[in-house]
């Protein structure tokens, strides 16, 4: 049917379902009315790079004059910002796997509440490249943990649930053949490898806290990039497994500094 | 001596310490005259927040009239926000572990280039109770993870360290002595329990996935109440692993709402 699923059979029996950390709900605000049309999702670490890309999405659909401001949806909260333009939302998640799952659990519901269909979900920004040209856009193909395995542990009360981190090969090829017309950006698929943290989790030298050596690092390093790792960051295998098991068609793109 | 501990060769080779996520640096900004004479850094989850508390702390050291407002120094980046009220720092971190291990690495750079010295951190915020009457403020002894163990596992590259997550005894009782001359916010110390997800991490029923049931969520969360745990957040086993390591007296205090 191309809804979006919750699986939640609680969900059902809710009067009201506060999506808290949105600044929305239920009964508060209309969500079909607000939200059934949207069939793009973007998401991002930092709130004023989803406003200048829900900007530069207006102009691009040419919803917008120059200079028009767009506003947060979700201002009533300082945890995430939510911007539209068009069919296309536009959403921070702020850094690392705890802050995209709370997000992304209040998103899930909130097209479902919408009763949107078909719709893409897409993670963009920035990452630590690996053994690939600076500037170069990575379309995950397959997020991996720090182990290099294709897998995201949840941790559901105190047992550990293992899911899978695939995404969506057609629309990973899709966003490669859209990459054609683009010139100046080298871009390429391959597997990203998602951490808990960003210093010692992935092998940086100048965190408060350094216990293994530079050709340490780098064993490691190249252990990955043989294991099919180009970029590194710290979200995509819950973004993976959270969209895989709501029937969101999700991809990954992040550019390389 | 009281300074701040960095355990991390590599720093001193290095010739420049760019903070990125805080937007400074040891080449851009003249650390020590900008925080050599900090005592107190207060952290919390919002960025509002933090800006609030800043505000309340110069209005009770009389530093500030009313209305007056507090710039970011964080301003150039929208990662955290950064708030100076006299002695005390007041800073966002955002949600979950991987957020706050990236500010309090910064952070504790940031106090150790500054030169400070006996610098005590503490997490402020709200949190989830257990067993406890709303409105009561936990100070914690010592943060425990979902199986409600006194410990913070770290992965450095692909290996797992295994952290202390005690906090300071002596901090904590003299944070309680305080509170008793505040009425209305009944105050207690007992364990915190971290979480990785705040929906199914935290037995919550409605979330966009939920397999359990409420009988399974009250069984496990009695088993927390019987280990100690007296509330519930996503930050504390990672705050008190880096503040034990690095010399920082460091506490926690959560209003549970």
């Amino acid at each position: 049917s191309g809804f979006v699923l919750v699986k939640n059979p609680h969900l059902d029996l809710m009067e009201e379902d506060i999506l808290y950390h949105l600044d929305l709900g239920t009964k508060t605000h209309n969500l079909p009315a607000m939200f059934g049309d949207i069939k793009f999702v973007c998401v991002g670490g930092s709130p004023n790079r989803m406003r200048a890309f829900a900007q530069f999405m207006r102009r691009e659909l040419g919803l917008a004059g120059d200079g028009e401001d767009v506003a947060d949806v979700c201002a009533g909260s300082d945890r995430y910002a939510m911007y539209r333009a068009g069919p296309v939302l536009s959403i921070s998640h702020g850094m690392g796997i705890p802050s995209i799952s709370i997000m992304l659990h209040e998103v899930i519901k909130l097209l479902h509440h919408a009763k949107c269909r078909d719709v893409t979900i897409i993670r963009i920004g920035t990452s630590g490249g690996l053994g690939i040209e600076a500037g170069s856009v990575v379309i995950t193909d397959t997020a991996v943990d720090s182990s290099f395995q294709p897998r995201f542990e949840q941790v559901v009360l105190d047992d550990v649930v293992v899911r899978s981190t695939e995404l969506d090969k057609d629309l990973a090829e899709e966003l490669l053949t859209c990459s054609r017309d683009i010139l100046d950006f080298p871009t390429l698929i391959g597997h990203t490898m998602c951490t808990y943290d960003f210093y010692e989790g992935q092998g940086r030298l100048d965190g408060a806290l350094c216990s293994f050596s530079s050709e340490k690092k780098l064993e490691y390093l190249r252990r990955a990039y043989d294991a099919g790792v180009r970029n590194i960051e710290m979200e995509s295998t819950a973004f993976a497994a959270l969209c895989g098991l709501c029937g969101l068609k999700g991809e990954s793109c992040r550019f390389h500094l």
